[in-house]
């Protein structure tokens, strides 16, 4: 499948895309039109013709979408297959819960280790993911290279192990630490979850609702 | 201060120009050039007078913005200072990392109460705030009116809870459930934090990067 350059706005609504479609699918529904896909989405049709005409031609006139073939598809663009490996530093109440209840092997990723410098912690393990100690962080993944680091440290300490992250070859940073990281590699992606601004963002539209 | 229909793209850039902006103030900074100010949050500083524009007058022709003034301006427009209450629902990991963790304060709200089913939570506090059995939900929130729920249960009760919040009142759902939520109430503003999608759309780029 040839890609051309795609926006970030393109980028963010392809996830959602894929959640739909896999309750779709688990709900039994087999094709769906792009005017019904984009109503449940609050999106319109062209738009959504749109997007997925950057990766290639999908669905037919007058037939609609394959439910399940464009999750796959789907899947596919967003890397849910690359086999993604992912480390999070930092086992805290956020990252427990992270561990506890966030499915990671559903969104293809493979969370392989924690690493902590609590003592009470550290050679535990927690939902079947060994704690190491934030020490052993490089030897690890000399070891077992990762290429996502999930980034759930206090934000005092973010930038550091940002930056020994990228030095031992992950690709992308999770940051959830709230702290804009400065990491100074080109290559590098960094993907916040900024707490903050999301809480901001409904402080205005309360405010400006009817 | 006059709103024109702002788009939720600009929506999403305040928080950040707010953040920014304290960032500077704490720093020392007294005055910024749209210019400075852009660059430092990969924007044009067309784009920023352009994001500004739809909330008035700010900065000064060949002297840029005042820093502290300008924070205070954004401040007002996100409704920092509106004196917002919330409740939060549910106190596992994540509810608890929130509470312990995210200075709801610094974003103009407060956080007045916390709901669990769980005995051994229930009638204690935390960080400060009192959990109180969700059975009490409707009771607290007649004598103490909030405006936002932040929702951090279990995605299968997921709605229930939202529909209790809205029918008691509650104008702002902060979802981190990870469940696209079927409240039926036109005036109600839900916020997700979706982490799937959030992780998804880092797979996709970490898969592109050269």
């Amino acid at each position: 499948m040839k890609k051309q350059k795609v926006s970030s706005a393109v980028i963010r609504r392809l996830p959602r895309y894929y959640r739909h479609l896999n309750d779709l699918h688990q709900a039994g529904v087999e094709r769906i039109s792009s005017n019904a896909l984009g109503a449940s989405l609050g999106l319109t049709a062209s738009q959504i013709r749109q997007d997925l005409s950057c990766f290639g031609e999908f669905g037919q006139q007058g037939y609609g979408y394959n439910v399940s073939s464009l999750r796959d598809e789907v899947a596919d663009i967003l890397g849910v297959n690359r086999g993604h490996c992912a480390v999070i530093l930092g086992v805290g109440n956020l990252g427990r819960a992270l561990m506890e209840n966030f499915h990671f092997d559903r969104f293809g990723v493979t969370l392989a280790a924690a690493f902590d410098v609590v003592p009470e912690i550290v050679g535990r393990s927690c939902s079947g993911v060994p704690v190491y100690h934030t020490d052993q962080l490089e030897e690890y993944l000399t070891q077992h290279p990762a290429n996502i680091g999930v980034l759930t440290v206090p934000g005092r300490v973010a930038n550091r192990v940002a930056e020994r992250l990228v030095s031992a070859g992950v690709k992308g940073i999770w940051n959830f630490t709230n702290i804009e990281l400065t990491v100074d590699a080109p290559d590098i992606v960094v993907e916040d979850v900024h707490f903050a601004d999301s809480l901001l963002a409904l402080n205005y539209m309360i405010s400006e609702a009817p």
